[in-house]
């Protein structure tokens, strides 16, 4: 490519709703162009970085068994209403009508068109698996999209489907995915983790998240060093950090704690270990009857170890708890007694309740609200001055918990999530009615999977986990050119024209995706847009060098360039880039 | 490709609701699925042909100098806006709000982006000229999708918008583009014809609609054997078939014609030739006010030679006629005093303005409708009878009739409209704003064009010319596969195997795109499968035959097999694809 005949158009300041450094420097290297509220444009030098992220997608997919189709973004109603996704989703799905006023969806996904094709094609147990997967636009109405590419309304998406017999055929259909996703990022050049996650709603036996790392991540990453060890901070089963309750050595004892609510305050001010004091969260169950209408409320108290955080995922499984919500104000006097900051599971109003983190069931002598303001209980004991709480994993873990597996401790770690893995089991085949007949000719539901990868979020995510304070530093195999060749005086030196004329031929011919930037800038200028750019190696043509038969060259992440012989730059980029 | 690693679903029968050939023959070979209306899923073997569609239009696309980029499906109504399109344009623009009750729309094409891309990025005369293209996926919300893809509501569309700095500019834009549309459609494979097309209404300098000829094609093309004229039946310009008038030999006469409306009728009863007769057609046109509500009507009567059609894109152009409409028979009545069908020039009962075509010009003593029930009046001659005419082309060309150029004759073929290239000159541009800085510093509009073609629809119109009663007969070019190996016994014969996994594995290695046929079917149901696919090159591999040494080849427009010996295959497929 010559840069004379390709659109270039860099930016010396980031416009001001660009939040993070990926959105800021996609902006400035001219990647992309906002359109509208969460749509952009993908300008030409994003959209190359998109075409090779899909192309290694498409290759390792293929490979892997995946057969390619591409499935419509304007999808009938009446397909989500069979799911109940058309209810169930909120105003993420963009819904619009056709001038006949039927009802469409734009797809946020596609399981329910695929499982439309499937159950209409597949008969027979002979036809599985299959596995149909496409590379598609996608629209997901965020109530507040930002971040760039990173949450986006319109992006790209590519979304696989795998269709089995059995529960153990869809899980090596699970594991076969799962590996072309360990390839598919490896490709990359991008440093990822793959960890356990949540199943979430769905149920379901198995569900991995694959994350670049990076330390501007949004997700916290959980993973043990001396094991395979890794879950999202949602999946982290956290350990009891007590092994055994000891005996309990003091009284129950109402202490004055004035305008003291949080567990900190109160350590402080009885001079005792935050790991000493429990902390209480009050939650509310509405029961409902059958019109909906709130019938009964129920009050639970979660316990934490003070110094401990909260994961409402992991409080939502507690049996009881699937729709729990935090107490109001209101709601925690009346059963309480006292105003939120002194409650505890001690002399409440009215019936609670109580689940203790593994932790805090553990404790002994420990210190917690009194339910009443401005006091105080210490030495609390479970069993002598209340009774045996329910137990749960209610807390995140934190660095130096033992690991699950039993095998080191864990370390935690940022990530951006840009695929998912899922073993759907048989959610949307049994509300389709989407099944083969078997060997016995018997109907059965088919065993689905679903994989997907967020092709343009991989951009936001390679940037923000590679980048200088000059610009993007993109890995050679999703960079929107390998190499550019930067020519000292293309337009003015005989010499210099011919050799990067010369070199540009012979890398073009060696299979490297090579640009020459001809449009006559002046040197710093020109390399101010490439390493803002990101292009990963760069040669530098000038006449001085010429002179004694050399090029320069410079790695993006080189703090000086290096004299090569012009003979042997070929095989030297080529040696740089493992061709 | 292995077909049991990949997907491939035939029918016997196409459904009921698919009317023409590609549409029948596209759904029996499972090339598409119907979601919706105008909604298809393509599938595997389907998305493989249009990539190779989109592969040969993107490299020729780039060696014209166009630069890719990718605009949002979804666009803001405020852009629509400005170009006054959101209003204009029907409900084929499909519209639709977002969660926060904004307007957007579903592109049916993207001038409105691209040139709001071009306005905030280019600056300065030296950055023109510039042409921007994408592929991508588009939606016309049609009252009456059919056909399958070759008229489908969601779609897709290559669309490139060139920016100039002056006409002349614009004009060898226009030339390049033309000029890579020619190499686009031959590198198909397809018969072609490119036909001058009227500009309707965005007025401008030239237009060229490509065609793909199919005597099914819903298009009437014009053209010159024996020179390089062509245009589509709008464009195509009509001669008077009369040199000079002659002088009048008859007295005008009325004579009775009862229940004799039509000119074939009247002439069959007055003993004449039909060319001899002159059709009336009487139009309205409205004249409104400010407030659009109509002030007065004018009546306007067209004159055709009784064997000929009338045009009404030629109408629309005639001055004052730009808003035409066909008068009701109430308004016939009042204006003329007679019913339809006996109208004339002569004695109307209110003024009416009077447009002749060419050839009617030129006649002498005419029949026409004497504007009284069941009479005709023979006899009839212009100036004599009633004042000279308003001369305009009204017609329809016909075979036979000299071409415009004065060299030859023209013909008439039928076509499908697959590309469509536009000179827009400043529409665009001046609506938005789209200026740039001449040398001078002065500011001036863009001159822009904009050049389309329709990805999906090229299956269709490819289908349409390529088929025959077994099925689809594809183009070397944009098959999905260019050639099924059919292993007879590819579970049962050793040698069968093993000569069948050795000959794929070298087409392979010759980069032939190669499908060997693994699924062990029966050889009528395997052959059956691949002709209605319409994969253009087979090679049966036999046991009997590898006995002497031979394989089959047929290609898929051949009559019998013929016998080439196993050792020169690779060569020969190679020859016969021209690689």
């Amino acid at each position: 490519m010559r840069a004379s005949r390709f659109f270039i158009s860099t930016l010396k300041e980031a416009p001001s709703d660009a939040e993070i450094v990926s959105h800021k420097l996609m902006m400035r290297a001219g990647m992309i162009k906002r359109l509208g509220s969460g749509i952009y444009t993908y300008m030409p030098l994003g959209l190359r970085v998109i075409r090779k992220v899909e192309a290694i997608i498409r290759e390792e997919m293929n490979k892997a068994g995946g057969i390619e189709l591409l499935m419509p973004l304007v999808q009938p109603a009446e397909l989500w209403q069979e799911t109940g996704r058309w209810d169930k989703m909120g105003p993420e799905l963009l819904r619009l009508k056709d001038r006949h006023g039927r009802d469409f969806a734009l797809q946020p996904t596609s399981e329910e068109v695929v499982t439309d094709v499937v159950r209409s094609e597949i008969k027979s147990y002979r036809q599985l698996p299959l596995n149909f997967y496409h590379i598609q636009t996608k629209f997901r109405d965020e109530r507040r999209p930002r971040f760039g590419l990173m949450r986006g309304r319109e992006f790209t998406m590519k979304d696989a489907y795998s269709f089995d017999r059995d529960v153990e055929g869809m899980q090596a259909s699970y594991q076969t995915m799962f590996d072309a996703y360990v390839k598919i990022f490896s490709r990359f050049g991008l440093k990822f983790r793959a960890v356990a996650a949540d199943n979430g709603a769905i149920g379901g036996t198995g569900s991995h998240e694959f994350h670049v790392i990076a330390s501007t991540g949004e997700d916290a990453l959980v993973y043990c060093p001396t094991s395979d060890y890794a879950a999202n901070m949602e999946a982290a089963e956290a350990p009891a950090l007590i092994a055994a309750r000891g005996a309990a050595t003091q009284e129950l004892t109402k202490v004055s704690t004035p305008k003291t609510t949080k567990c900190e305050d109160v350590a402080k001010l009885l001079g005792i270990e935050l790991s000493q004091t429990v902390k209480s969260i009050a939650l509310t169950v509405e029961n409902k009857d059958e019109h909906g209408v709130v019938s009964s409320k129920e009050n639970w108290l979660l316990l934490l170890r003070g110094d401990h955080e909260l994961n409402e995922v992991k409080v939502s499984k507690v049996p009881g708890l699937k729709d729990f919500r935090f107490a109001s104000e209101g709601e925690i006097l009346e059963a309480y007694g006292s105003k939120p900051g002194y409650l505890g599971p001690i002399n409440t109003k009215q019936p609670v309740k109580i689940v203790a983190d593994r932790t805090v069931a553990n404790m002994a002598d420990f210190v917690c609200g009194a339910n009443e303001e401005e006091y105080h209980l210490t030495g609390a004991n479970w069993g002598r001055d209340v009774a045996e709480p329910l137990v749960a994993d209610l807390r995140n873990v934190v660095e130096g918990d033992a690991s699950p597996d039993g095998k080191g401790v864990l370390a935690i770690e940022r990530g951006i999530e840009v695929g998912h893995v899922f073993q759907l089991g048989t959610a949307y085949s049994a509300a389709m009615n989407c099944v083969y007949l078997d060997e016995k000719g018997q109907p059965a539901p088919m065993q689905m999977g679903c994989y997907g990868i967020g092709v343009t979020r991989i951009l936001g995510a390679a940037i923000e986990q590679n980048f200088d304070d000059k610009g993007i530093i993109w890995p050679d195999a999703i960079a929107p050119f390998e190499l550019v060749l930067c020519p000292m005086g293309y337009d003015r030196s005989e010499l210099v024209k011919a050799e990067t004329d010369r070199l540009y031929a012979e890398l073009q011919a060696a299979g490297i995706d090579v640009i020459v930037d001809d449009r006559g800038l002046r040197p710093g200028a020109m390399f101010a847009d490439w390493e803002l750019v990101g292009v990963p190696h760069r040669v530098v043509i000038g006449e001085r060098g010429l002179k004694e038969g050399n090029l320069e060259y410079q790695g993006r992440r080189d703090a000086e360039a290096s004299a090569v012989p012009a003979a042997d730059m070929v095989a030297f980029v080529k040696g740089k880039l493992g061709k």
